[in-house]
């Protein structure tokens, strides 16, 4: 039986598990889980995740949640991967696990945050707090810093490595999750990076053609939230003239 | 030259660092930087650590910070380390793994960011967001309702195992960190967690006497902080008056 991989296109965590499937050419089957549509709250899903959250896989006798762990376990496992992704020397992998970690606190948090509470939830109906705005994306602004001058300072890929590791395929894919922002967000918040979207450019080369094909459903996505925003606004300052 | 452990007591994750130093008879010598007096912050520290967090640890050459990367680290470089801290069977690896990275999104981000914007922040003269006080409540009593019911449902330490991994350390240290509320406060958010606090009392236990040891600071930190409470609401009571 095939590895099983619950996954929705359009959350950053799914799109770099199944980018790392196809680039190690492990044998997958793809399950989508609709993450707007609350598809992860069915009983069938909550059997495989009781934590409700995408992606997760089944692997045999294994159910595993949270892509990192899900990355390393897949490294690990079939043994057809390169160890660059996830090399074996202990200070190595050691320098992989700080920056995977460093990811959840600082750009997640900060990316997913503000895409989340600015863009989505108004949207979609969800309750947002104009207060956790603000704060993620300061929290953005400092993660994308220390991004561009701290792990990638020495150029090449994260922690100055000359191949990708599973923290390059994970963090490249919460970058990318900004360009649902609006096209003057996007450049206000991205474009002093210059080296991380150099990087981007590297994961995407180093991957290609999985990383633009994973990533097809969010640039189709971004149209249609970019359409909404304008259609909103201009709502907005209708309401603000009455 | 010893294992340095740069830490400082009031913080979960450091800890945790010492806690698992400790009971794994682990030679290292405990360096204190006082995050409060902004001791992160100095060029010597920065050398250590350029995000400027705590725990970090150096050991020979590797400077490494992110306490779950230390932890997986010292359970690997360290062979007096008893293998259930850290399994090497794939499928328990993984979950411990999955633990680690459920723990920054819901336990850590839920705790943390309650104590740090409703205790910390306005007793030291930071900025803190009331809404941000309001959702990082939410997260934290979701958070322990899937510690007790998911994570502690087979009974044991996490994930139904009989004997302890790093990922009870970090976790008990965090819900630790609740102490610092009132009174009310800690027994309102805690007590409908029955196996959650059958659980600390398990780890407290098998960690015995470095968990209370370490934990000593907090405990003297709770008294000043409490008393700070009542008259900081007296101040109020009083502003609102006039």
């Amino acid at each position: 039986m095939a590895l099983k991989v619950y996954a929705d296109r359009m959350s950053e965590p799914s799109r770099a598990v199944l980018i790392f499937c196809k680039i190690n050419g492990i044998d997958f089957e793809e399950i989508q889980v609709d993450v707007l549509k609350g598809q992860q709250f069915t009983p069938e899903y909550k059997a495989i995740n009781p934590m409700h959250q995408i992606p997760a896989i089944v692997d045999g006798q294994l159910k595993l949640f949270e892509s990192h762990a899900i990355l390393i376990y897949l490294s690990c496992a079939f043994p057809g991967v390169a160890r660059h992704w996830y090399p074996s020397d202990p200070s190595k992998r050691a320098k992989i696990h700080s920056v995977l970690d460093w990811h959840h606190s600082y750009l997640r948090r900060g990316a997913a945050g503000l895409i989340f509470n600015s863009i989505l939830a108004p949207l979609h109906g969800f309750r947002a707090y104009p207060q956790v705005i603000i704060q993620a994306e300061e929290i953005l602004l400092r993660s994308l810093s220390k991004l561009e001058n701290v792990w990638l300072k020495d150029g090449g890929f994260l922690i100055g490595s000359s191949k990708p590791s599973i923290a390059d395929i994970s963090l490249a894919c919460e970058v990318m999750q900004l360009e649902v922002l609006s096209e003057k967000d996007y450049h206000r918040i991205l474009d002093p990076y210059k080296r991380v979207k150099k990087w981007i450019d590297d994961v995407r080369s180093v991957t290609a053609p999985h990383f633009d094909e994973v990533h097809e459903y969010l640039y189709e996505s971004q149209k249609v939230y970019r359409e909404k925003m304008v259609i909103q606004s201009g709502k907005n300052k209708t309401r603000s003239k009455i």
